[in-house]
């Protein structure tokens, strides 16, 4: 059973187990992943980000540095807002690569740009769309029935405007939110109260609780946070492009960027940290 | 900002930060140790246990060592029986002990002895009592109130038997038991069944899942397994003196020894395992 090195970080309370693997030794199953990322019994994570590289891991990406994300039952993901953020970071820090100019991650759903920004740091997750079926949502605490936004970020989204931080705080997550139509690959949702004023400084600014398809409340999900954003300006006209979103685990930075042949970009930004390091026996 | 060894070790899943502070030179605030037992921020624990020597740490205790046990909120406490499990292996472990024969630990309840047993680690909790005051417990997933029995071992447990193995896994524990009267300091509440048969091999069997006061239900309690095989025990008739313990989050073996001078001793065995050791900066 050998022994491996590993760092802990966090985005916003987004945690993840780092496992440095540059030369593709390491073939984790995911009884392995799982194991490591059991909160009681391992180290404890919403997932795990192997560092290999594109070329050693047999990954087809143009990226130096492929980000090999696996959900905490150590099923494969294609990508994560916070994630790639803290794999940047983690790339910076331990000097395997530079963030002095803008670093390409590879992913499973391609190749994702991270750059330092004033909040920590930032990736473009590229486009976005909504299919225009806003279904209605229930949710524990909330007393009818309310209309959500649709928006697809690569994963499935619906965005519930509420009125007010009392209203937000009122909201028991412990219960599955029903959507209805059901969606048919279900749907993450995304509670958001505005601030007062909504813009401040020509940034939008909202609270946000999330509810993760398959995982129940967390205290932060990147693609959420985007979704959030990008909601709230289509319900407050279209402006502005920037936004300030308050989740339970911290703030996040969104900005909506010029159009290209994907359409218009959007970016995350927030602090990203490591918080320890260590060596496991892998079971 | 101190960088600080730590290792995380667990007994049936009930876990700790271990800090090793052999000459007492850390002096841990509850907000340091509360960001240290942070699942998401910190490394993410039930608890801390700062390993330190008993004069060094200027604790009054006959025992080399002395377990400086703190709650995951940094709060002090007195004794955890699977944190001293855990403690002392991570002293055989290291070195700083030997488990060859008896091994006193110093804890804010006394010095404890803690052994190798056929099943891991064994501590002998001391002397209990029951006051007689037994109170009926509501509970999600019960259709009526059910009598409890109140088992006191430094801290107040509650003990409800249930018919089945159904009705054990269809308790709600995400919902606060209620007793009746409510006790003064509150309890925690320890749900069980027999195995069938209840003896075997002269071993006494049950399940049991617990709700600890202020926390929720967690995946095993020392004290509460004992607690529930001395109820069970009441409950058979008075037999036998040893008991095998399946919580949600393993086994443990509860043993009952002649009476001293302080009454029957009970001692909880099963096994403690250290996961893994890094470095952390303190906040």
């Amino acid at each position: 059973m050998p022994e491996i090195p590993f760092t802990k970080g966090h985005g916003t309370g987004n945690d993840f187990v780092i496992v440095p693997d540059p030369d593709g030794a390491l073939d984790l199953s995911a009884a392995q992943v799982a194991a490591l990322c059991d909160r009681h019994f391992g180290i404890g994570a919403d997932g795990l980000l192997r560092v290999v590289r594109s070329a050693a891991g047999g990954f087809a990406s143009d990226a130096e540095w492929f980000m090999d994300y696996r959900n905490a039952d150590g099923s494969v993901a294609e990508m994560c807002g916070n994630g790639v953020r803290v794999f940047a970071r983690y790339l910076a820090d331990t000097g395997l690569a530079s963030l002095d100019a803008p670093l390409p991650i590879g992913t499973r759903a391609g190749t994702k740009i991270v750059t330092r920004s004033d909040d920590g740091f930032c990736v473009d997750l590229g486009g976005w769309r909504t299919d225009g079926v806003d279904p209605l949502v229930r949710a524990k605490g909330l007393d009818v029935a309310r209309p959500g936004m649709n928006v697809d970020l690569g994963n499935p989204h619906i965005v519930v405007a509420l009125a007010s931080d009392a209203e937000l705080d009122g909201l028991d997550l412990s219960v599955i939110p029903h959507i209805d139509p059901v969606p048919e690959h279900g749907a993450n949702v995304e509670f958001v109260v505005p601030e007062d004023p909504l813009v401040a400084g020509g940034v939008g600014r909202i609270r946000m609780r999330v509810f993760e398809r398959g995982v129940g409340e967390t205290l932060s999900c990147g693609t959420g946070t985007v979704a959030a954003a990008l909601a709230v300006r289509s319900w407050a006209g279209g402006a502005p492009n920037a936004w300030r979103v308050e989740v339970a685990g911290g703030v996040l930075g969104v900005t909506m960027s010029d159009a290209d042949a994907d359409g218009e970009h959007v970016a995350l930004s927030g602090p990203a940290t490591l918080v320890y390091s260590g060596t496991v026996t892998l079971a």
